[in-house]
């Protein structure tokens, strides 16, 4: 049994020596709590936390006060194998994860919060700690400050997870607030955000949903107990999306965000998990649709414990930077008083379902004739799927024979839905098939 | 360095013995979960959890079918002393407390939801774990199945916990929920909440906030690593709440609710922890106005992370279930791959601080006198102590020569506070000082 140093002593005796690799946003404010904050973190953790190294590209950049220039090094190899405790803040996936690596080698325990590098070589970073017999952690990758990571893979541990939906990208959703607030196009509210300084010069990464992605990975592996890779998430982002779109949604009553799924089915037609990154319809009545800006927010279903929702600032210098420092407190209280952070949870190994498998609700916008019998032949084929209906809309008379009907569906898999809708294209009754989009959260 | 068994060796040869007292609502979910999902539990823990013993009051009670009869046994103490994990879940101060103590004694790990125990010995209990060397784990005491625990305790561990405002006591909040939508009075809506079951026979742990302040009492030792009991909190309930509170309170644009506050104050008049359980006005568009029926929700403040919402079912069987089996596994996993739960952090030491040195801001509804210079009078009273004033609104017409007139402060200590009320009531301009309300959450 582990000796028992009650985490109250005051004065530890004992010290760990922490290497940060990467002085950007994150790592000086990391920094700078770390310094300002000393007695605390010896009280919590049970040891002084001595930086003795932060590795940078380029020495002669400026840099904020808080980071001390004495400590400042290119040789990122040097901090990464001669500390305690290793803390990665570069981000991409090289040279962080041959760092990494070597870290872990050199006895280190790793924080970090590169959700790319987790996405694809999670598995690897968690056999090297196994090897190592120390701690891998990585709350910082999902969701800046909130929690998400422990709630997933401890809180979770005496449950069973079957949905989790999250806005986690603040840039995408700070535009979709703009499109949605100003009545911009997609592209005015990009480069207003890029002047801003919430999206960057070449904005691919949260645009097109790869960095949500990259979470929604995490977020299922941890769900699930199975590994869930980047490419195991179908991904959509959010540059299709026009000012009708938004304008639309807000005359159904709902606000498109763009969203992390992670999803488990367990039915007659399928056993697995869908992972995936798409916009939808969100109602205006749902928790998620009034999570504005560049805050996040992940609703976690689970079978015991029912719907829990996390909400807080995903990004940013100071709230990436508490989410980095639970960490290190708590990697540093392992190596003081024993124990280890959890291993990778995969047992389940569930199988990862194609987007046909998803399970989503369509709302469908048809220009129909408007003859007796039309939206009853409609109905009809979407029963032939087994899809049922939960609303039926007729919007404003266009005028002449056709009138312009708005259809949600009651959840079914993209399999069926997509079938009702190539069979609405070919009905007598159906002048055009408008527009389609997913709707999520009920 | 602890031996690194990976957690995912899915058919673990080592077993631990689990001993449950109780076997109400949350103990009889907590035994259907850990048979129904054995597996699971052995894949996440590194160990086959075997239920050796239930312990009850009353062996002929009838139960649900989930618990298996040849387990039951009146006799407490054995099933206390004769297992690896113990799952208190009768509470209560007494039996609770000794059979706890004597679990410890013979060297088991402890998980309770028994927030009065905590409360009131939470120190001792701690202390019989260190002494012990193994874990005690409460998630369960605090708002079900929301992790609020860990996240105080160790998400927040890096970081500076400034405030913590929640609705942790479902009953209050559904009985303020009917008297809002229904019109009812604390009578009337307090007998509908104990017809369906939301409330007990004696409502009084409930209505009167004492439920609610032995988590507050928690959640304060949690965020500012300071020893705070059931007596340190300052309690209202919310029976003296009338219809016509309500009424005002949504004419304010207001909704009222039970709130446990956890305050740190570190300013040039005071330093040190307030903790109250009152009722409040919480405006409309505050996240906390939102949480109704049997949901909690706690928000926490921290000078990095800024702020984060944790939502959902603060009661009932299977959502505590499953916080109390988040504990059983992390306990069972501390068991087979070493490591401890966090100890008993009071390292900070705060003064508590009496309810006068509250921060919190006042809504004052008066009748004045219609006459000019009325209003720069009442507002000299509350600049003459340095209270700033939010906004100030003149009620429909009263008629004759008053008015009324309803003020709403900025943050203030109460004790500015009340003397600015004392003030206006002997103040020539004031006819009646008509209520003075708390509003809380901006």
């Amino acid at each position: 049994m582990v000796p028992s140093v009650p985490s109250s002593s005051f004065a530890p005796s004992r010290s760990l020596s922490v290497g940060v690799l990467g002085a950007g946003t994150v790592g000086t404010q990391v920094i700078r709590l770390l310094t300002e904050q000393a007695d605390d973190f010896a009280a919590r953790s049970g040891a002084r936390l001595e930086i003795t190294g932060i590795a940078v590209r380029d020495l002669s950049a400026p840099r904020d006060p808080a980071v001390p220039a004495e400590l400042l090094t290119d040789d990122a190899t040097a901090v990464a194998t001669g500390n305690d405790l290793v803390i990665e803040l570069i981000g991409g996936i090289e040279p962080a994860r041959t760092l990494i690596l070597a870290a872990f080698k050199a006895g280190a325990s790793v924080i970090t919060g590169n959700k790319a590098l987790i996405a694809a070589h999670g598995p690897e970073l968690y056999a090297a700690a196994a090897t190592a017999g120390t701690d891998f952690y990585y709350e910082a990758a999902v969701a800046g400050a909130i929690p998400v990571v422990y709630a997933l893979r401890e809180s979770m541990a005496g449950d069973r997870v079957t949905n989790v939906l999250g806005i986690v990208n603040g840039t995408t959703n700070y535009i979709l607030d703009e499109m949605t607030t100003k009545g911009l196009s997609f592209d005015q509210a990009l480069a207003t955000a890029q002047e801003l300084g919430y999206a960057e010069a070449d904005p691919t990464a949260d645009v097109d949903g790869l960095d949500a992605a990259a979470k929604a990975a995490i977020i299922a592996s941890l769900a699930f107990h199975t590994r869930v890779g980047l490419d195991d998430v179908s991904v959509e982002g959010i540059r299709d999306i026009t000012a009708d779109d938004i304008r639309e949604a807000q005359a159904s009553g709902c606000q498109i965000k763009l969203l992390a799924i992670a999803q488990r089915r367990e039915d007659e037609h399928a056993r697995g998990v869908s992972v995936r990154v798409h916009p939808a319809l969100v109602p205006a009545d749902h928790p998620l649709a009034s999570v504005h800006g560049a805050f996040n927010a992940v609703l976690v279903e689970a079978e015991a414990a029912g719907r829990l929702m996390f909400y807080g600032q995903g990004a940013g210098g100071a709230p990436t930077a508490s989410a980095v420092l639970s960490d290190v407190v708590a990697a540093a209280a392992h190596r003081v008083h024993g124990g280890q952070a959890p291993r990778e949870s995969c047992y389940a190994r569930l199988p990862i379902l194609g987007p046909e498998a998803a399970i989503t609700r369509y709302q469908v916008q048809l220009e129909v004739a408007d003859a007796p019998g039309a939206l009853a032949a409609v109905a009809g084929v979407f029963g032939a799927q087994d899809v049922s209906i939960n609303s039926v809309r007729q919007n404003a008379y266009v005028g002449g024979q056709t009138a312009v009907v708005t259809i949600v569906t009651h959840p079914a898999a993209v399999f069926h839905l997509d079938a009702a809708v190539e069979a609405l294209r070919r009905d007598e009754h159906v002048a055009a098939v408008i527009s389609v989009q997913r709707v999520e959260g009920e």
